[in-house]
This record gives C-alpha cells, sequence and structure tokens, in this order.
C-alpha cells in the first residue's frame, strides 16, 4: 500500500480537492497534525491542541517522528494520504512540514502539490472569512509556492517519490478533482 | 576519475550537445538506461528494453542500484560521462532519476544540465518526425525544467557536486559545445 | 544556542546587513572561510590564504568538515552566525557551500538569504571599485540567486532548518536590518 502527502498553501484549496477525490477512492485520509496531536494525548503531554506549540523542541520532533512512524504503520493495511504541509511559514523563516525524522519513518510514496494563481489564493483568502488569516503580498504567495516546489523536489531526491503539481484554478474544481483521482 | 552526470530534457538537446563535445574529450559515454537493461538480461530477468517496465518495484530498484554500482567501477580508470535523466516526467509526477540508492553508489562529482528556452523545445519536438512524443504545453515543458534544476541541486547538497546549466540555443550549438568542453 | 547561516550572492549586501543586525544582538559572527584557514594554519598545510586553493580536494573537504565541528563546538557557549555561501559559482558549475560533510557537523539551525533584485545587484557590483569581480549577466545573477534558494530548501529539508529570505533593496536598508534582527 502507498502513502501519498497531499499538500497546499492556505487558499489553494488542496482539502476541497482532496474531499472531492476521496469520495470515489479508497484511501485513508490523515491529518498530520491530528496524528501528532493524538500521540500527545496519548502520551499525556497535553489535553488539548492550543499546548502543541508550548512543547519543547525535542519533544515537539518525538511527537512529529511518532506520528510519522504510526502512519506508516496503516499502510501496511491501507493506501494512505497524508494532509500536511510542504513548508510552514514561521517569523523565523520557511520550516520543513518533513523534515529527516519524518521522512525516513514515513517514507512516503508519492508527493502532490496544490497550487493556484497567487492572484486567485490571495483573493480566495480574502474572501474566505470563516478563518482568520495573516494577509500576505502577492509576491510573499508566489514566493511560498516556489520554495514548496523546490523542497517537494528536495523530499523527491531523499526518498525517490515523485512529485506532482496539480493546478486548482478557480471555476475548474471538476477538472481538478479528476486529475487528483488519476494522480492517486 | 570523475563521474559527470548530463541530463536535459526531451527537445533539449542533451544527446546532440553531448556527442559534439565528446568528439575531443576522453570521456567514456554511457547511457544509464542501457547499463540497466545490460545489467537485466545478465541477471536472465528481460530479453528485451520492453520487459523492464515490467519488473516488480524492487527489481528495477535493484537494477538500478547495481547500474550506478557498475558504472563507478567504470571511473577507476576512465572519466565517466552518464547520459540520464533528472526527472522523468510520469503520470504519477516527477520522477527522480537519480533517487538515494543511486546517488549512493554513483557518486557523481558533477551535474551538467542542457536546457533551451521553452518554445525552442517545443518547435523542436514538433518538428522532430522521427519520434512520437507526447505534446506539452509550454507551461509543462518551463515546469519541468524548473524542476530540474530544484532536484539537481538538491542531488548538490546529498553529494558535494557541482551543478552546471547550459544554454543550447538554435543555431548557436558550435557556442553550446564549447560550452560543454570547457565544463568538462 | 543556535547556528544560523547567513548567504548572499556578492552585492546582495548580506555583510552589510549583518553587521547592521549584530550590533544589538548577542551573535559571535564567523566567516566559514576564516575558520578554515586557520584550521589549516594550524595544521601546517597552509601559511596564507591563497594556497588554499591549492590543497588537495580531500584536504580541502576535511578542513571544511573540521570548520563545521568547530563552530558547531563554539554554539555551546553562544549563539553563532555563520557568513557563507550557500553556492558557488565556479567554471564546473554551482558548488553547495554546505555539502553533506559540512551540514552533519554544522547542524545549522536557521538559514538567512539575502537578496536583492538582480539589477540592483549588477549595479552595485559595478559602482563598487573596492573589489575586481567578474561582471555577471542579469540572467546568470537571477539564476544563482535561484538556485540560491533551491539548494537552501535541500538544505532545509536534511536538517529540519527553516529558511529566510529577506529582500535588500536599495535605500531602504534600516528596514533589512530591521528584519534581520527580527529574524534572529
Amino acid at each position: 500500500m502507498k502513502v501519498v502527502v497531499v499538500a497546499g498553501i492556505p487558499g489553494s484549496g488542496s482539502t476541497t480537492v482532496l474531499k472531492g477525490a476521496l469520495v470515489d477512492l479508497d484511501y485513508v485520509h490523515v491529518n498530520y497534525g491530528d496524528v501528532m496531536l493524538e500521540i500527545a494525548k496519548s502520551k499525556d503531554l497535553v489535553t488539548e491542541r492550543d499546548q502543541m506549540r508550548k512543547l519543547s523542541p525535542d519533544m515537539q520532533k518525538e511527537v512529529q517522528r511518532e506520528a510519522a512512524q504510526s502512519i506508516r504503520k496503516r499502510a501496511l493495511e491501507n493506501n494512505i494520504i497524508v494532509d500536511t504541509h510542504c513548508t510552514i511559514k514561521t517569523p523565523l523563516g520557511f520550516l520543513p512540514g518533513l523534515p529527516p525524522w519524518v521522512l525516513e519513518e514515513l517514507k512516503p510514496d508519492q508527493f502532490v502539490l496544490i497550487e493556484a494563481d497567487g492572484d486567485e489564493i490571495l483573493l480566495r483568502r480574502i474572501t474566505d472569512t470563516t478563518r482568520t488569516r495573516d494577509m500576505e503580498k502577492l509576491d510573499d504567495i508566489n514566493l511560498h509556492q516556489q520554495m514548496n516546489r523546490s523542497v517537494s523536489m528536495a523530499y523527491a531526491a531523499l526518498t525517490g517519490a515523485t512529485v506532482k503539481i496539480i493546478q486548482n484554478h478557480d471555476d475548474q474544481l471538476d477538472e481538478t478533482v479528476e486529475e487528483m483521482k488519476n494522480t492517486l
């Protein structure tokens, strides 16, 4: 069975595309952050999500590693889709979402990057009133997508996994979902 | 002696440039796919090239690894040029041509990427009637070249090898060959 | 304590930005090349900087590795800023400044890339009469910055470190220095 990592920056619509594609496919869909939370709870490190950030870096790293291990284990029985981020934008810079201690345990077979044009993402973020998001400039959005492409090719070089890039343009969700299905 | 990897997407003219440069240089020119085929034949896994794709992923990986080993061995006596792909475009995404199990054995000293403008490549593919090639759009061609740059920098980070990018524009083959010679 | 790598191509102004930021911060500033020179001198391999290039590749590699080790050691007591290059442009191509044998010892926590627009860099190089620099074309400058972004994401994937990109535009040094301080 295979482990597929699906990622996209906020506003790329990666979760929407993924949900659309999974209707017809036999994959178990896991969110990396949720798995980390479960593990931290089971170890009595936290009781709720907000406390995760307050764990020491070493502890976060360990939880992150165990989450990868647990996901890879589930792939013995099912194809797995992991919903996560290629990089997380932090004040210290782009933080790789799949550092070595994750990649080694997760052993992903495929990366799928959901992208859209920078201006599409900008507009989606502005009109999405369900979440409060930091407003980024167009240049920053484009840079984030570019860095995700680069880091995903580095993940590929480190694992031998493939990297598929899927454009999720406005008013073309059906086509995008179809492309996602074919890719999976 | 050194191992140089030369790569370019279809239509970049990498093989033409390479042949032009090797006239005056003392390098052994090997094609990665050919070496893999030889090895698979010698192990009685296949009798012809078309059967290579039908090998199990594990078997392909093993053949790929042994090909790297065999090429590195030849570098004890000669400078070697390996003709291969940085990434192969597949329905599942860009597949790295030099995954970890290849890089570790091949230990390349230098990568040379032959590129051309997207529209030059498009036109070369259209007018090349000797091969049937899937027709890609300009954006796809540009993306493929961009991903090859990224992955080659990842290969560089993993091995310490240099990455040289050479533009092979129309009507400038002599200059390109000259640049290739100076690089080797 | 952390190890931060700061890099920028010639003309990006990375050293100026760094010096401005370090006035108010408690970091030890080391130049990678200087540390290598010290080590080579202490081993009686060279007596002056110019001789460094003439060391055998294996010897250079060993000195490079020991420099990383020595810098990481100093981080036991201080936050360290390492002034170096993501890639060095050589006739053989872009040479990674932090190959595996350096990354493994240096274990950087953060990369900061100082960039500027290609034309700003071009003009700064032309008007800088204190150094003789090879004049590069705009395309080459842009390519070098692009390759540095790619390789830094590969370094990030290999180490888990963050990558911050800071633009150092003309007449905005104060803002750039401020951003640098916030990043550190």
